[in-house]
């Protein structure tokens, strides 16, 4: 059984669909590689891309496809309203199957390095890969974005990962990484009163003193006139899904609110929500890897 | 991506190694098919493969394994603990990938119909592809066992569903059916008292009155002075095992005893954990084929 991980880049092009489907035809053209899913978003002028494969087809992959990146997208002429830094913004990889953490670390370096030999593009680690605490978060390290980045990378703190203190003329800067499957988790509140979502997701998100993995805001869902925790779990075993419900649920008792409901948006990893099931059911010594059947199948 | 079905033929030899060696190495030899795992018991002299494939490959698999066990193995020589009826005494296909029970029955019945045709065995249909209700319980059908079987297929209601009534001369008569995925879930009780166990476990079990899907008894754990309410969820999405869990958590509230834990033993399909995790989550419209990360990856 081999090694799956997945590579979700992001591209600073939304609207031109002869670059878009350039990318498509490379993601379907590298061997050990599936595309599973793209979307563009034409006001973002962005495109993300979800690929997985093995450990050799997967860099190969990134590669060729920031490359392409790097000889279409001009970023001295690129807007739209999602912030970026470079003709691909971000590749993080993620591990999928039999894959660690770590070794997703060792992948995001070795392609940062050859992005950088071969395409003179300088390289930030970011994420678990990152070489220092404010490197971690993404937001901090594209601050500034792409007008800004010539300036950056001549402050003392921000030389690149790999790459001399000079952006790509046309192409940018890129943020290289390695993170955890990202599971989007929001809980309904029985309340219209969003005050109470916001203080909620203070306290359960990591930067509010709450739970380290996750990412919470409180959302207004205007349709239902009820008030949402909305989370990004970034590591569902650092940061199990029923650790954050059940905190949401008895910190809203303080509020006589209740949680009515809950969602999962897009795709998550199985074990996310199995490791959930083991909690409620109680379940001794079960092991994942051994006891699911799926896992055996997986070629 | 295609279906994957498996397939746990169950054959009364358990002692010769020769014979048991050959089955491994036809199970391992038909294309699209793997053989996960096989285990014999030499009091019980009866051995279980489990092999998975596609729909083409498992019914080869199957039939090849049925014709030589009718070969290899003499029921008119063999005895062991186990109740049994033929050489290959029961042949169950069940739904793993994207293939549904109905498609299991369907193929159910092909393979019975050929190896009837062909090597004259008789079958009996049996659970989801019984014809009648009095043929869908493996022990109803098998009991007699070889010995009796002449006799019973000459009874009015005991006609096999393929073939003559008369027994093949050494390899007996064989039930092949389609049925569920089991999962084998016990939950653990804070009490040494047996009694509690047992009455809970013939309240949640279908043949008590309880659900229809869940066979149980009361089980003592010797070693750790509890005991336990043993089950076999032979439908999970018919019963899911959050209600049997939260049904045995409330009738054991009579007896002011609590759940202190539980076990999964051996396999279990993901999703009936998964299911249990959107129960407990209370995630709305959570869409297990779309939404499961993995289910993107099963080639």
């Amino acid at each position: 059984m081999s090694k799956l991980i997945e590579c979700i880049p992001n591209f600073s092009e939304g609207q031109n669909e002869a670059t878009i489907n350039g990318l498509v035809k490379i993601a379907q053209s590298v061997a050990g590689v599936t595309l599973l899913d793209h979307s563009s978003d034409k006001s973002h002028n962005r495109s993300v891309f979800t690929l997985v494969g093995d450990e050799v087809g997967i860099q190969e992959a990134a590669f060729q496809l920031v490359k392409y990146a790097s000889e279409q997208i001009d970023m001295t002429k690129q807007h739209g309203e999602h912030p970026r830094m470079g003709a691909t913004d971000v590749v993080p990889f993620v591990p999928v199957k039999d894959a660690t953490l770590a070794e997703c670390v060792e992948i995001s370096k070795k392609v940062a390095k050859r992005i950088n030999d071969e395409l003179n593009i300088p390289i930030f680690l970011y994420e678990e890969s990152a070489a220092n605490p404010s490197r971690v978060n993404l937001a901090k390290v594209r601050k500034g974005q792409f007008e800004g980045m010539p300036e950056k990378l001549l402050e003392e703190e921000w030389a690149p990962d790999f790459g001399a203190r000079k952006i790509h003329p046309t192409a940018g800067v890129t943020a290289v990484g390695a993170r955890m499957p990202l599971v989007a988790f929001n809980v309904n509140l029985d309340t219209s009163d969003i005050s109470i979502a916001n203080k909620i997701a203070k306290i359960v998100r990591g930067s509010g003193g709450g739970f380290k993995y996750c990412k919470g805001i409180g959302v207004m869902l205007e349709d239902r006139n009820i008030a949402q925790v909305s989370m990004n779990m970034v590591n569902f075993e650092g940061t199990p899904l029923y650790r954050a419900f059940e905190t949401i649920r008895f910190e809203a008792k303080r509020y006589g609110v209740n949680i009515i409901g809950s969602e999962v948006i897009g795709l998550t990893p199985a074990k996310a929500l199995i490791d959930c099931a083991e909690y409620y059911l109680q379940i001794e010594e079960f092991d994942y890897q051994k006891q699911i059947l799926e896992n055996h199948l997986l070629s």
